[in-house]
């Protein structure tokens, strides 16, 4: 059989998903005057880091996650693999992962591939504003207010008898040119960052879901199922919920 | 190939099955007067919950799960997501907490869909009274009293040969509709909710199972192995056995 | 397709395979004094579960479990789920506790099947005595002295190409009974529990075999392995091996 | 589909990979006084092991695993799982035991089986006595000095394409006769020892293969990975890698 | 059927991947007495396995891991498993050594295989110098000075569709000459280590890639995917990123 044609990507932002869980009993033991210092410096990091205080651009927000897998997510976005390295541990630094275990992490980088963009990828620099702007927005993502959060990983699968990376690279293209249709009924309550992650993490992508009610992105997802893209496939990892938290209210989600 | 419609579905009451393990060894060994207030508090938190204090509206209870997996499981139902996270954390504020670790989680959203109640989501409001009463039971469900509970998470079959969202919509009603029969047979020994979790959690679904009499709920659930939307299309996860518990019989649970 | 007919099923006793291992470095560092009160509220409760003083019937066992999953076995049947649920807990109270962790369990009620007891479940309290006889033997089964005991839990196929829940009957009904030949080979020298655990654990049954040499059962399973039954059908968790021990010997345990 | 015809089988010695993980933190921190006694204990325990002074006939060895998964690998053989059960618990009691955590173990019996000594099986302890010779040291097996050895287990896969417990006897005798053709070609510079552990652990079969060069040993099972018994049929757990280590150097491992 | 043909292989250095992850909570609880000697000690380490100290050849180097799964990677390619072993204890017996934990690790050894290099492997010493030359690259080499690693375990696949060692030789080679293109294109960026490890862990090779650029890695990587080798018989475990890091760098990488 013949090699099948590879979609140019474009790479823009990395992406570092980093969970968190409280160490509840250590917390409910400290002292109040490490508490406060805990506090204290988690906020200064959590602001700082949403500020992007320490690189010339890119994103960082909050989020308290549902249930056990873990409680915090900082979700990061900057230039360089180093940027992201240097975040992941300062937190480590701060009095505040002194209450904390990491539990969970994903990293990926933005990825805008020829299969949406062939113009663009064809043209390069010369095309039109429109696509330039649209691709620039994915590749450098301005992260949504959206109260809710679903993050998770996923592959296309390489079975014998579905073979995502055995199909021609236009049945592929139409493939996601459907499933893309789907989420322009959302547009406006639902938003996404598909970032990918082949060489980076143990899936191919990780899809980064925000929404104000969580179940715009269930029924997103659920009408994506059928979507044959996704029903033939798609494997995913696991899902994580997570509620949008300003870092300001720390004390307050601490304190229960 | 088309994409096959999806279910129109309506959400209800958001769920989290809270499981918690026992640190038996802190326990035997805490001070008479810690345990004391563990008790206390833990009592007040699952009682409160139970009286939905915390919301305008709700479901809450508790059980003892058997075998090693845990031993507490709060189950709570919420309008909101914010709500489930609240309860969440404030059980990490009471002295009983000391003395727990959460184990295991799933958070899932009460589902109605159109598979079964097509009229319904065709007329909207309209509809008769007999399916939004029974449509409003299954959103905002009331807890039974009985005294055994199973829970599961549950995929449908997305495989080369047997592929659950690539059957025509009809098929998949006629399925549901055989598959719902079984259940009628089990009327009053055996009460279910029913959980959508796409986006939520890794599965696509929870199943909440309740009867007096735990062969019942297993005569049942092997009755339903045999039907072929379980034979062909169901992927289980695990499986957790637990028996209703009131909070005021905390104490004596701890106790042995 | 049709749903094809389930088995009627009798149930029995609850069982609870309760799996502790040994905490040595505890056990190593305690005061004679603790270690002698660990002990004798081992032996005490192990003893007095083996006596069934808890309730009016029903049987338990203490065993050795070889190699690093395990290292005590507790195994209990009883009546209720209540009992189980009690002695469970009850253990968490002895000073014997305080050096044992859980480890695994598995819980499942003993079961007899309309597969090979048709008459049996038609004519039902009428049947003949023999045929009575035997199912109460096998619903509240009398462990046997046994020096040697294998635990494993176990699922029926679903797949595309051999699915058990999409046999007729009738085809169920002989593989079974062909299955069973084999062991009646091995009357006498391996017996067995078979209990159901569908809605109460993770596989669909746990079976647990007793024999005094350990290679009868190895060959008992051997065999069975290339009976279509198993070789097509049969899908198994993990192994448990252990050695039955008396509740008096547990000092001579403790003490290497 | 008839049942096919099992192979008979004969078994030897109990088998048991004992694999320890050392707790480097604590060994650091430890008083010189309490580090010689625990070097003295191990040595004592280790040699007594290796000269089977708890057993008639048995043999036992020592090694040094690389990676993670542990760093000591105990390995002994024994007539009874009674003594198997012994050495286990005695290792809890030295003061080496301290230092150490079970990561991981594996349960087996030596096993010859009919496939390659049908004359054996049929014609029993009258066979001429170079079968009987071969036998015998297959059923109690002297281990080899070699440096390396590497343990994994194994299963033979039961698929709906491929299933080895479906194949005809004779079928089955010839996979294994032109198997072991490949192991000739090692003769004298790799060693194995099989052993059945079908109801005593998680896979059918666990190989111990020792040689003093690791890559013949490594040569020798990818060129097994090309004959059909393995590449139809084989599933593999984890491997192991281990260096033989004369218990008297326990000393210079724990200096580093 | 047939056995296939398995290539011939030649063994250069083994080759461990050694993963540590931070304990930061003791590490900003430690003494800055005991965190300099921690440093110290580490460095000297580090600094003496890149300088090949402890053998008269062998590569060694130093990487900060992203994200949860570790934070220290240590690279060893030594001549034989001893110097590998010394080289993983030593480790153990520095003051860092109490601030890390072993997280995961794999062993392999670097390999050249016959399907690349037929003519070698057929003339042996006799061939030319400029292959002669190249393998020896493969089989000893000089690890880049890359800023990003790339490392992944995988295996070939032995399924009932497509199985990797039931193929002929020549097609085995076929595919693998045609993947190699890929590579090539990559030259200057991209710089891999191919080590086996069939019999030594998990998989069947270890996979590192070196570039400076990490999205050039990842798209070497996608665009192997497409690629029958990799689409039809490739089975990956975990894939870890990592940043090259000096040894001189630990205290700046430990003060965050």
């Amino acid at each position: 059989m013949e090699r099948r044609q590879p979609p140019q990507t474009e790479e823009g932002w990395y992406v570092l998903h980093d969970f968190r869980s409280i160490d509840w009993d250590a917390w409910r033991d400290a002292p109040e005057r490490r508490r406060e210092r805990a506090i204290e410096e988690g906020m200064e990091y959590l602001t700082s880091c949403e500020h992007v205080d320490d690189a010339d651009e890119g994103e960082s927000a909050t989020f308290a996650v549902l249930g056990h897998k873990a409680d915090l997510l900082v979700l990061h976005l900057r230039p360089t693999l180093a940027d992201i390295d240097t975040l992941e541990r300062r937190f480590e630094h701060t009095a505040l992962a002194e209450f904390t275990e990491r539990t969970d992490s994903y990293l990926s980088v933005t990825e805008v591939s020829g299969y949406m963009s062939q113009d663009y990828f064809e043209e390069g620099e010369t095309a039109d504003t429109g696509i330039a702007n649209y691709i620039e927005s994915r590749l450098k993502p301005e992260l949504p207010d959206s109260d809710f959060l679903c993050f998770y990983p996923m592959d296309k699968r390489r079975g014998p008898d579905h073979n995502w990376y055995e199909l021609p690279f236009d049945e592929r293209a139409d493939y996601l040119s459907n499933h893309g249709e789907i989420g322009k009924d959302y547009a406006g309550r639902v938003t996404q960052i598909i970032a990918g992650s082949i060489g980076f993490d143990d899936f191919e992508w990780g899809i980064t879901l925000f929404g104000d009610d969580p179940t715009d992105v269930k029924e997103l997802l659920y009408e994506m199922r059928f979507d044959p893209s996704s029903s033939r496939f798609a494997e995913f990892g696991q899902f994580f919920s997570a509620r949008r938290m300003d870092p300001t209210d720390l004390d307050a989600y601490l304190a229960g």
